[in-house]
């Protein structure tokens, strides 16, 4: 009996022509050419709107779905994606600017985040957004910098729930929490915000991200239904809104599997037919970040040395954790995996062998890949890092030991 | 019996009065007025300046100090410690650029790191700086570059040693590498750097990092030398250099001790006595990072919300990971540990909590202090992260979530 080593799933979204990858259709050679530098991160527009409109086929049509920007706000990936959503997620008075570069109406921006700062409330009350509130204080925060605006901001309660999302990749509700107002704690604020004389949105109920399975969150959905129900009683008036959160997660490590979105967006359909009458006209929102965009970008550098140490082969590359920090496993993960690499145009016709991908950098932390099986890989050969859509540049030591940045480029 | 937990090892790099950490003489609200925001990285000459006496102290006289600025690249910061050192070492093109804007004899740089690209060999070559080689391949491309040029290379050859230096936070010695050469490889490649007519200077031997046992750093300097001597009688002519690297580590965490710098420098005198005649006057460079400027630091952020969920105090910062990975345990460890905190207006007198320090991003990594005990704070306080003076801004995701970066100053 031979044993079965987990492997990665199948990725079907770039095609494979010639045994090379091809990238918005056009081959990866002559992609490293076009952006005449290596590494660079390449995303796709045409990944990004089939995964929307995967979403439209299985979620109910009058859910509306949310960028949460912060998983990739590279400023045309933004554009690309506001075409195709409902409404963006900022997470900083930073990614607030690009997103109001959009056209995307305000009133369809929401700012979450704990920690706001005055001078990021004040751009996001004048822009006319809504202010996903993230604790009492910055409550009477907000309110005083309206009246100083002649403003009355926008706001939502990001509520932390008082469960947790199951099998999650980041627990974000449940227990003493950064994040949100405990559920407990929220008919107060509630009250507060009708004397404050805010404008009140509805709620934000998030409780973790990557996660792929899905009776896991299917469980958080209704729960969230729930909390929101009993929540709205003591609002000032019935909510507009309600952000269920995301949490959607992909495959990055051998062994995971695919989320089931059927089951996720049929779950869904049947809580809301049974509970629309009670949510009195909410729009339902979710949001997703990760799951829009992570499966649609690859990280490309060049094999610039390929060594054999102790019988193992190690291929130096121009990238590395600087660029691409969780590939390295070094961004939250407590045992390292390998996230699917191939040899850009070897991908699986010719001779194989087993390789080490490492990076310039003087620490053993610089690691793409280790021992994968790989098509057989020479000096000047491209080694992409797939799945790597969100939070790959912007999550990363851009400047340690002052390598080149990565570019970024949208096809 | 009462359980005592494991402590922080005792702090007294910078002064504390009236309960207010001073730094390079400024108490601590003072300077964060002359820097003008929050948050931002303080580097101290004065504690670089004594952290350097104090290695001259212990360490035998003809031995040469390096400063590795991987550790801190400022350039300010480079600039005081050309003053201070024998020599620098750099580990990209960029560094490169920042070492040859200081006064350090271009002779005494050196630059290590694996997959160099044509253009920083070209570079390195031209300025005359001594190429530390990490694989046959970069020989062969120096011996053509150099060619090129017209100018006959500086090497020396790193060796991934046969031994690993134990109890290291990061191994870079032993078993299959990325660094350097095979030991056993060794002897070929020297006649092969006779051949292609390469300046040799000798010897660059590290195998490891972050290490606070002495008996582990004296076993390592003992191999490193011996394998030193094996692999000279192979060198086209004696070797004028021998840089056996660095390692000595600076406590981080509760319960870790001081590197006993006595017994390591006790230790080296009597092997460098007993060795000398057969070093055939080879400098013996120490080439240190994190030794030298890691204790001169501190990370200084603001506290913009203080929040009670479920019983927990949670400050929240303007300051986390995006400035600070490693303070938020995301940068290589496997179980987080707090930093050394403090609220640095309220040091130590005043009434004390138990709190948690988070930063403005919407993930639950951004933690740089997981319920320590610390003096009370409110809005406005300043939150100070210790030993923050290596491997802080570069080696964070500075991009994450689009939030202003952190302000350097050196004092």
């Amino acid at each position: 009996m031979s044993v079965q080593r987990p492997q990665h799933a199948a990725l079907t979204q770039f095609e494979v022509r010639a045994d090379s990858l091809h990238i918005g259709g056009i081959p990866l050679a002559r992609l490293a050419q076009r952006v005449g530098q290596t590494p660079f991160y390449v995303y796709e527009r045409k990944a990004m709107t089939e995964r929307v409109a995967l979403l439209r086929r299985h979620l109910p049509p009058d859910v509306h779905l949310h960028y949460a920007m912060k998983a990739n706000p590279m400023p045309a990936v933004v554009q690309h994606m506001a075409g195709l959503v409902d409404g963006i997620d900022v997470a900083s008075g930073g990614e607030l600017r690009v997103a109001l570069d959009t056209t995307m109406d305000p009133s369809r921006i929401s700012f979450a985040g704990p920690g706001k700062s005055d001078a990021e409330l004040s751009c996001a009350i004048a822009a006319g957004i809504v202010l996903n509130l993230e604790s009492e204080g910055e409550m009477e925060r907000a309110a005083v910098i309206g009246q100083r605006l002649g403003i009355q901001p926008r706001v939502a309660v990001r509520v932390n729930p008082d469960f947790e999302l199951k099998s999650s990749g980041m627990k974000m509700g449940g227990g003493p929490k950064q994040f949100g107002v405990d559920a407990e704690r929220v008919p107060d604020m509630l009250r507060r915000i009708g004397e404050l004389e805010l404008d009140f949105e509805g709620f934000h109920i998030f409780s973790g991200s990557q996660n792929l399975k899905a009776a896991a969150i299917q469980e958080a959905h209704e729960k969230t239904f729930a909390l929101a129900l009993r929540l709205a009683e003591a609002a000032p008036r019935a909510p507009r809104l309600l952000n269920i959160g995301g949490g959607f997660g992909v495959p990055y490590f051998p062994g995971e599997e695919r989320l089931d979105l059927e089951a996720v967006g049929a779950n869904l359909a049947r809580l809301l037919d049974e509970l629309r009458p009670r949510l009195q006209g909410a729009q339902v929102v979710i949001e997703l970040g990760r799951y829009l965009v992570g499966e649609a970008g690859a990280y490309v550098c060049r094999v610039v040395d390929r060594k054999l140490s102790r019988g193992q082969v190690f291929l130096v590359t121009d990238g590395g954790l600087h660029h691409h920090l969780s590939a390295s496993g070094n961004f939250g993960q407590v045992i390292r995996k390998n996230y699917p690499v191939v040899v850009g145009t070897k991908v699986a016709q010719g001779p194989r062998e087993q390789a080490s991908v490492v990076g310039p950098l003087c620490t053993p932390l610089d690691l793409l890949a280790d021992q994968m099986e790989l098509g057989q890989a020479d000096v000047g050969d491209l080694v992409v890092v797939l799945q790597s859509g969100a939070y790959g540049v912007t999550a990363s030591p851009a400047a340690f030991l002052s390598h080149p940045a990565a570019v970024e480029v949208l096809v």
